[in-house]
């Protein structure tokens, strides 16, 4: 798979979740039509769709129909553009730019903001248990277990409440790299594990993806640090040296600029082995692996 | 079943709730600790209960074994707990005491209430999907999917957004029923919905149960507004007269106090028709409609 092939398949994939998205969140009347539109604000806004492309690729493994990879891509999804809401809010990262946009809180105001992220959530959840998404309700309710416990307390966030606790500013770089597996690490680690899930994978299929997940998570992370050093606001669509003001402990704090991108090669290095035993199939996972790499956004 | 003996059931279905949620979130060490902490204040609380008790009862009614409807009703109470940390915030209705205690922002912070009113909403569906809520994958399903619905933005959500819109206090009587009904009927009636669903009712008794619910919640609302009213902060444990210091078009607004107190009694003689088929075994759910009118908190 070439790079241009990459990136066709990703926008197949961030198209196929746009258009979904969209359909979960129709217009309404009123302020249920307001809360809709800040839902879809929060959601329908050009991401790169990494969470759906993963879950879609490791089902691609087993021979899952798109049809389903894609709604569970769009649940996942949904978790994480609710937890951008949140987090941008002006109780926790007080971000006014998401994406190049105003954030949700900006657009709307704060309590639209809330809960247009409480319904993303919510309804994500709804999405998952329905028929559509599997044709055994067993499945499903592993794919619903799964999701609350990767964005729950043990999770995400449990991984936000560290990020925004007092002992930040002070972690060291297994503390660092604790709090990213679960801020980030969680969902990604999720996204494999649900395409594994519904492929009806066996344990050990299961266990190597869900490795290449946290170790790509972890990669994925570095180069957002990185990027925070190194891009500027208008590359990333959000404000650039975030970390740096805020004095957050990052990894580039720890490594410097050349040690994390050594780290994160490294990282890429092992991701890529635990993909060997699925042969060609796990081009697009692998070929992920650069992308995540070479991102500048 | 007298008043004495419904006390004691309230109390009996409280306790173990109290207790199994307590279970649920372990205390643990740092940040997440914390975390844990405040979902903990924002849930063991004292409260009253009535949704997993409406749960607890419904599924009686088909001899549901109890620690299936009580994980269901522990499941809607954390949902409903969620919704009151995300309620005080200082960006929705700004409130500073629940029940007597400082609300959980208060007690701690508002980026901690966000993520403890996140996580415990998460967390509820993975107690659904978990094989011990029920052994049949399908039933789970629906469950989840339910919650769903009647927590999003059709259902509670929903009723919350119309609840801060603009339009909020121009609302006629017909508006005010259906904000209620959403904003807090959407999830009394997902309780006997659940109840139902757990104890795979027909599809009549299904709809008289939530026909029930509906219009026990819709009395239940007309006494909060009587409460506010009425009550003394002491009683509440939350600020009386808030409705009307915040100019909020309510029941007794439009239908003064004796109206509001006619228009509770018609609907509880409404509820308890639905529950007629049902014979003695509905004795609890009879008698939860005198609670419900007597409350003074």
């Amino acid at each position: 798979m070439t790079e241009a092939e990459l990136k066709k398949a990703l926008a197949e994939v961030a198209g196929a979740v746009e258009t979904m998205l969209a359909e979960l969140m129709p217009d309404a009347a009123g302020p249920i039509g307001r809360l809709r539109a800040a839902m879809r604000h929060g959601s329908l806004n050009g991401g790169k769709r990494l969470r759906p492309f993963l879950l879609v690729g490791s089902a691609d493994l087993f021979g899952v129909p798109r049809e389903r990879s894609l709604r569970a891509g769009v649940a996942l999804e949904m978790v994480h553009c609710y937890s951008l809401v949140h987090d941008d809010l002006p109780a926790m990262d007080d971000s006014d730019l998401r994406r190049g946009q105003p954030t949700v809180h900006k657009a709307y105001d704060d309590a639209t903001a809330v809960l247009a992220g409480d319904a993303l959530l919510t309804e994500a959840f709804g999405v998952l248990a329905d028929p559509a998404t599997h044709p055994d309700p067993a499945v499903r309710c592993r794919l619903v277990a799964g999701l609350a416990r990767a964005a729950g307390s043990e999770g995400m966030v449990g991984g936000q409440a560290i990020d925004l606790s007092a002992e930040r500013h002070g972690l060291d770089l297994a503390g660092i790299e604790r709090l990213q597996a679960l801020k980030t690490g969680a969902l990604i680690a999720y996204a494999c594990e649900a395409g594994a899930l519904l492929g009806e994978a066996s344990p050990e299929q299961t266990a190597a993806l869900v490795d290449y997940a946290r170790l790509l998570g972890l990669a994925f992370q570095i180069v957002d640090d990185l990027l925070d050093v190194e891009g500027t606001t208008e590359e990333l669509g959000k404000p650039a040296q975030q970390d740096a003001d805020l004095g957050k402990a990052t990894f580039v704090v720890h490594l410097g600029v050349d040690g994390a991108r050594r780290r994160a090669a490294e990282l890429a290095d092992k991701a890529r082995c635990r993909l060997d035993s699925f042969g060609e199939n796990a081009d697009a996972l692998r070929r992920t692996i650069d992308f995540v790499l070479a991102r500048r956004s």
